[in-house]
């Protein structure tokens, strides 16, 4: 099930290549009556686009979705709901030299030993950070369910190359509306740090990472199964989805590793009139894989842009010889800031699913 | 599927509770003809067993499990292989409070939520760390069908409490044989500095967390697939099932993110007869979520036992007011070295999966 | 999955083969809380065993299932349901030769080729119908569970070689109490005359075959999917498991292809207070895969038992010539008394499941 | 995954509506490297598209698939294949009164409940029998990748209303080319008495079902698994998925359940040459759920079309009062031609999923 996002009840099933005719997706399972606003959904999905500012790629596109099917009007009807997504802008010979010489930490060897060879290379073809795209037109339906249900999405960049943003306080998200912000951080200050990293790196041919958070407020108790299908399972099934995701962690995560249990453990709490929370939050919302009604909070890792213009040594491999490499095309030097709404987006699935089976057990 | 920890071809169906009469698990999609090495399989299961050492429980069980189906004599007929282990020791009485009050970052408190005050509290129930037993069974034979077939799986304690290994060096895995070591680092000076740590939490009545690294050798490049069914996204859905899992990363991981690309990226190398490799192993051996012929290597972090002898706030669930909670029973005052184990049973379980898979593509 | 009955919120993962230490099954995802009525249990599982009339084999066992795990005293916890049977009376020696020669219309060959050789022989293997033992377990839990919600499953024989029961008035199922009765037909005459068909196959060395009738009341309307999630397909998946199964159809299935649509049709009527029913039934109470509300019914035609004592003509496998097989052991000569509530169990597994999912749908 | 037909490798994401802007699929899991033949894939699904002849409805459409994702020129890369089909000559005007009164034995009134009147009503909306355009698509071209295995896929016109065909001899079926002939059948003689049937429905303004008889030639043994995900619980699944099948039975099937065991067992011949066969085939190629080597022989039921011109009992559901409906739009008296390919594009899914499968275990 390579390419579907798959939960129990909700199903994105996305197709494309970075150079096909269009990419797009189907998404199966989203409930019937469900009016979608689609100024807002298409606010969610700029976020994502390329050509908002130098830190992203100049590939502009209008990146509009056609929706083909599963509505009447603007209203949800139960049956699958499918788009595409035209791929306009595609300059498909700067990848030329990509089938016989695979790009340093790109997909394209493993892509040639899989599929014999007959991968689609131009753009990184199915790999690419394009394919993102349908995620957040499926994501940003997902999240507009969620809010009608009082669930809440939102994450900001936590950090880039050595720069971090302020963190979330995991028992008090804060309601900003990153949607806003072209670059989503907390402090501004280090967002200016940010954008200056991304820079240098640009000037250099080189990339930079970083780390994405994100917190879901207003999820109520028990979602999810335990062991192999808690939440932290199916999130983590979900984001490593995300290109460039190579580390994921919940609550107070690694460092919560170097604690002792005391310093770690987050004591319970009522209010009296029978709502039970917890002090603090270290436990990112999630106990033995079942929501505790604290939000959810977890942190993505994003290595940085594999595609640089720097000299990099590889492979012929029609000749098995050794070949400096000079990738062309055009290329985020970060992809951080426009894998924020991408993060929500892939969230919004996986809770959206939760929550309409978790519906079942009231 | 909450219990079933469901590859392509390989499903592990886990039940049992701490206390129930009995644990066990079915593993379906063994391939037949393969003739299991009970001795070894003893060995190997007997690493996470209670009761080796001063910073295990007290708890001491056979753990010995009873083939019920599955075998002919000694080998696989290709039936789902099923196996109970008796709960020979158990004290429930030292759980009866729990019902009412839940531990702090324990599953209790959830796990009311969701199954509606019916879950079985007694020894934490169903998500106790009991539950990892049968999981290595599971991946003890699905380690002998890998080493027949050249792939082997190792871990060592990267990190107890501040205290770290000397980490895998990712490029060359060092053929060291952990499971005859109680304690499984490379540094034995750095173990007994984590054993001290752990001594002092013992005495503090506090607990402590750590980090399990692990490596997949052997692999052939081209398995796993694009998107959603990685090798990243398999082994996180399964990793994360395993109690006490709050982060996960593959090859530089976080500190990746922290990197530029061209000090992150691998360059490909060949040796003249079409064998391609990467002189460094930051990719963690996963391209595109699919691997590429490098050793698989990740990190898993634990966070501390949270059952810890302090007195904790918590409440009363039936009178909804604070209470103070001093947990009584045996736990462990850092549950990673017995992890150490777990974490290769469970991504046996995974690579075997992957490379049945993978034999149906050559 | 080849063992598992796995519906989207009910997994039963069945184990054993027919001489092995034990049978049983891990029934995953009950809802918690739920008291089961073991002598109810006890009764329904016990119109399955063996021996309880001339045209069942002689092999009698106890096949009285012991419970490991999913139970805190009589009630459902919420982890899985783990249990076993055990295999006391086997005779293996009488299968010696049938690892060399096939039997034929039997699975042997088929799992020779597919398992190698390794496959178990004795008694059939995991191929055995003895497996339906812990399916029916399961299933008479589930039985529990819908009754509680005012679901009934009921089967009753519909034909054995050429002589037909009454069949059910698909509009109006009667309220037979069919666990009573030994011979579960309507019409007692009708089953004299089965009786004496099978009788007469015995004496001859031979055996019958039969079609199992079976329905479901007081299913609400909307459970299912469209297309390949449907009801039928849901049912069709999980009745073909039982053995020896070969053809499945629902309302007027084969029959009414062969009518114009409008006798086949079924008008809608409504009571005046907004319930909605069909005059007649012949959509067997799903329409475009969801439920009508209707009586869910459908018929499986079990194939006469393979296993005969007359001669047949197989292959001596390692010679690779004929040989006349004289199959010895104690066989049914007619299975679909049996495989009556051996229906009802597995349609409640599916029906269950499609219940629970839908309460998430109100 | 209810639009999903879903194997373990390939994956087919339907998509559409009868009047929605486009119908489609998403194919995942197709292997890489197989050029497809697009003139003989346009053959193939003209079979099914409308127009062909007096049976079928006059609604008259291109049906050309237009592929945005998943090839190389003409050649599959691995990537999810994605195609629309274009939904160019609608009379939505025409299903106006749908909403309020439901055509009997149609999906209308259990997707109203299910979908709580948001369903789209226009041409039968996600039920309609277009839907099977873009399974002929995926099944077509999984067609051609199986008869480069050397597997066949092929069925005919088994009976329509009262006539029956000439059945399948199932240990040799023909090597004719239906694919040339406007109406399937093996005996032109019974076809013209088919013909004149359905002509005879469609004067009195009402419709025919029938039987479609599908073989499955050159299939190795050994594929498939035990229980629950046998080959006929596959097909099954997959088959059920068909609208308006309400049948289906491998080999002997029903007539097979009337015999005696020594009439419907099959006895196993040798070449000598180790070419295991059977002498008949009454077990449909399927022994214990896995391939015998045999053809694989299916016949699916179809019921007779519900749409019907003559007037019919229903009730208008605003007012919940009764109702006499007349059904206009364009409806085919019979659907069983058409629904030949469609039974062989579905089965091709199938099989080339267990293929695929079974390759990994050689």
């Amino acid at each position: 099930m390579s390419s579907i996002l798959a939960g129990d009840r909700i199903r994105v099933s996305v197709f494309g290549q970075s150079h096909s005719e269009a990419i797009g997706a189907v998404v199966d399972g989203l409930p019937a009556g469900f009016r979608i606003d689609f100024d807002k959904l298409k606010t969610f999905t700029s976020r994502r686009a390329p050509g908002r500012a130098s830190y992203a790629t100049a590939r502009k596109e209008a990146d509009e979705p056609e929706f083909l099917s599963g509505l009447c009007g603007d209203t949800t009807c139960g049956a699958p709901l499918g788009f595409t997504i035209a791929n306009t802008n595609t300059r498909s010979g700067d990848y030329a030299n990509l089938r016989e010489t695979p790009r340093p930490s790109h997909a394209d060897y493993a892509a040639h030993v899989k599929f014999r060879g007959f991968q689609d290379v131009a753009g990184g073809g199915h790999f690419s950070g394009r394919l993102t795209a349908p995620l957040c037109v499926a994501g940003g339906i997902c999240l507009q369910m969620l809010a009608s249900r009082g669930v809440q999405v939102c994450a900001h960049i936590y950090s880039i190359a050595d720069v971090c943003d302020t963190p979330f306080d995991p028992v008090c998200i804060p309601d900003t509306d990153f949607g806003a912000k072209p670059f989503p951080v907390l402090s501004d200050k280090q967002g200016e740090k940010m954008r200056a990293a991304i820079e240098r790196a640009r000037m250099d041919c080189d990339s930079v990472g970083g780390v994405v958070e994100c917190a879901v407020t207003g999820v109520p108790a028990g979602l999810g199964d335990p062991m192999f299908d808690g939440v932290e399972n199916r999130l983590a099934k979900a984001l490593f989805g995300i290109p460039a995701v190579k580390g994921l962690e919940f609550g107070s995560g690694f460092a919560g590793s170097g604690l002792r249990g005391s310093e770690n453990n987050d004591a319970f709490v009522t209010d009296g009139q029978g709502h039970i929370t917890t002090v603090t939050n270290r436990h990112g919302g999630i106990l033995g894989g079942i929501t505790s009604g604290m939000p959810v909070v977890f942190r993505a890792a994003f290595k940085p842009t594999a595609s640089i213009a720097k000299p990099q040594q590889s492979v012929h491999l029609p000749t098995d010889t050794p070949q400096t490499l000079e990738i062309k095309g055009r290329h985020d030097p970060c992809i951080v800031p426009r894998a924020v709404p991408v993060v929500e987006a892939v969230a919004a699935v996986v809770m959206l699913d939760l929550l309409l089976e978790g519906e079942a057990w009231k």
